[in-house]
């Protein structure tokens, strides 16, 4: 276990600057501490978020920054108190590799909401070092932000689901909305919004998908099995919707009108919004009180909550829609991004691709 | 029971136009249908609303219009169907006097949620002819409807909890709000803010009352027992509050930030709106996807709520703050109420009025 000792040199893809254009980088990792897991990264997903950090579009960003925050790997080495993780197994990382242990969502299984969690690139662990994510060749991550990726998934097609997957899975568990026959529906068909469907249809409710245009009506229903496709614009259809939705789960990133979405919803409906909007959303109060309906919002998911996703996607046979990339066509990859020219997600595959 | 056969003609206060005036007017009650309470009203309150609807600030007024939706009365007589009460009982009518029995809402016992609800006053009843409500000498009310007034309570003070009381009453309960040692804000102190405080100290809340100003700081912390006191514009204070309370109840009938309020919310915190208010609001989505906060409202609450909250009261020994008057000086109580120079709230003595 001489990488207990020792600093490894790695190589990965960074951002230099607002450009968000990526290139080849070599940095450091810290040693593999008692709680560690050291992986080799095999795949990761290309998530919006990548997207926004690597351009600086929050204003929070720090260079040279190697984005990736669905990430799976094979585990190499663990430390000394690992006792969950061996080498070989499969593994993936989310968002996030550090909590505070001590605040009231770390004590009660909702360490996503910790004031001073870690987020798994562009943050600053607790030795002091930036951390970086998972277009690298290897990561180093605490066992408590590490998760098992059993045999029944397939790797590349798990990624997806440690970001874009909880992220629909722990609002529709935590809001009492995973029982069958509910009626939902999802606004905006991105990496979001497809787990959103496949999920849903999986806990046995009857999906509509919500767009702006009839463009995406074939796929919609024919490939990813949504039950229903409403265009936001057909005020007729749209009207005779009304009142008539369990939840409505809004994907969409950019301002948009709330009233239309939150009309659909029947008696103690959820709008749960997704997208991290800085342009206030609007609405009127007697919209939410008459029908005692609730806008809410929340952010990918706990670690519990990924160990239940992966397990209930394996179960039920849920797997991502992923289009496979290598690495030195992510900047291809983000420009096709942006203009939501995927079907639904890109993955790197890092392990095959010339670092 | 000859009444059970004739028309009744009474005398109420009624507005002619948007002037919002009420005097005297003379109208006849419908026969006590089987299942019918015929009532003596003797004292009722004077909500917001009533002077709302007066005026036709919310464009749906119909005149002649007789007010009153918090009233109190003795039953004088009973359908042949109605076991639920005799003669000489003293009982309750609120907001609501009928609902279509079909819908979910309906069937669900949150009537008050029932698209086809019929208002006490200002509506239609099923016969055809017009609501109207409690300045007046006596109502004919369906039994579903009545809620009896046990002997533990005041009668006059008991008014104000059939449409303020059951206004905070009914959100605390349903989102799971009621048991003791939570933390909660109330926003704004009019008839319902005060309810708020008075019911929510009753289930053993700490209960913060937030305002504009200082002005209402000792009648808050002395008269009506609040734990503590925030002026909304003194940041400093704000700051420290923030992520700390389970819930705001937000009862501002105009107008404001939400963001200052929503801070306030710890993980899974909620902001309940009171106020109907059609300026839209506001709010940034991740205010509310961090933090998985809910924005919500509530619409006064169900029969099965309105007898519950009365029994609370009875028990925790809870009565509204009143000041009396005779029906002959509403016009000038809806001049005070227009200023909120009321503590806390106007309920009128009908009986012992000259009408």
């Amino acid at each position: 276990m001489g990488g207990l000792e020792t600093e490894r040199t790695i190589k990965g893809w960074a951002a230099r600057d607002s450009s968000g254009i990526l290139s080849p980088y070599t940095y450091t990792l810290r040693n593999t501490g008692p709680e560690d897991v050291y992986l080799k990264v095999t795949f990761c997903g290309v998530c919006h978020t990548d997207l926004h950090q690597a351009k600086n579009d929050l204003g929070m960003s720090h260079y040279p920054m190697v984005p990736g925050h669905e990430v799976v790997g094979e585990v190499v080495e663990v430390g000394s108190e690992v006792t969950k993780f061996k080498a070989g197994d499969t593994v993936g990382v989310g968002c996030t590799v550090g909590c505070c242990r001590n605040c009231h969502p770390c004590k009660t299984d909702n360490e996503q909401y910790c004031s001073k969690k870690i987020w798994s690139y562009n943050d600053v662990y607790t030795d002091g070092k930036p951390t970086q994510g998972g277009f690298a060749e290897a990561m180093v991550v605490h066992q408590k932000f590490v998760v098992k990726i059993s045999d029944g998934l397939v790797p590349e097609q798990a990624a997806p689901l440690l970001c874009a997957g909880v992220t629909v899975y722990s609002p529709l568990t935590h809001f009492g909305l995973k029982q069958s026959g509910l009626k939902g529906a999802i606004l905006g068909l991105g990496g979001v919004g497809h787990m959103g469907v496949l999920i849903a249809k999986a806990m046995g409710h009857h999906v509509t998908v919500i767009s702006s245009s009839e463009k995406k009506k074939v796929e919609a229903l024919e490939h990813l099995g949504a039950d229903d496709y409403l265009v936001s614009s057909d005020t007729t259809r749209m009207q005779q919707a009304a009142d008539s939705f369990d939840y409505v789960i809004d994907t969409v990133p950019v301002f948009h009108p709330l009233e239309p979405y939150l009309s659909l919803l029947k008696l103690d409906g959820k709008l749960i919004l997704m997208g991290v909007i800085n342009t206030p959303l609007q609405f009127v109060s007697p919209m939410v009180m008459l029908g005692r309906r609730m806008i809410t919002g929340s952010f990918v998911g706990s670690m519990k909550e990924q160990e239940e996703m992966l397990e209930f996607c394996r179960e039920k046979n849920v797997t991502s829609m992923i289009e496979t990339i290598k690495m030195d066509y992510i900047n291809e990859a983000f420009e096709r991004l942006e203009k939501n020219d995927v079907r639904y997600r890109f993955v790197v595959d890092v392990a095959g691709s010339n670092l």
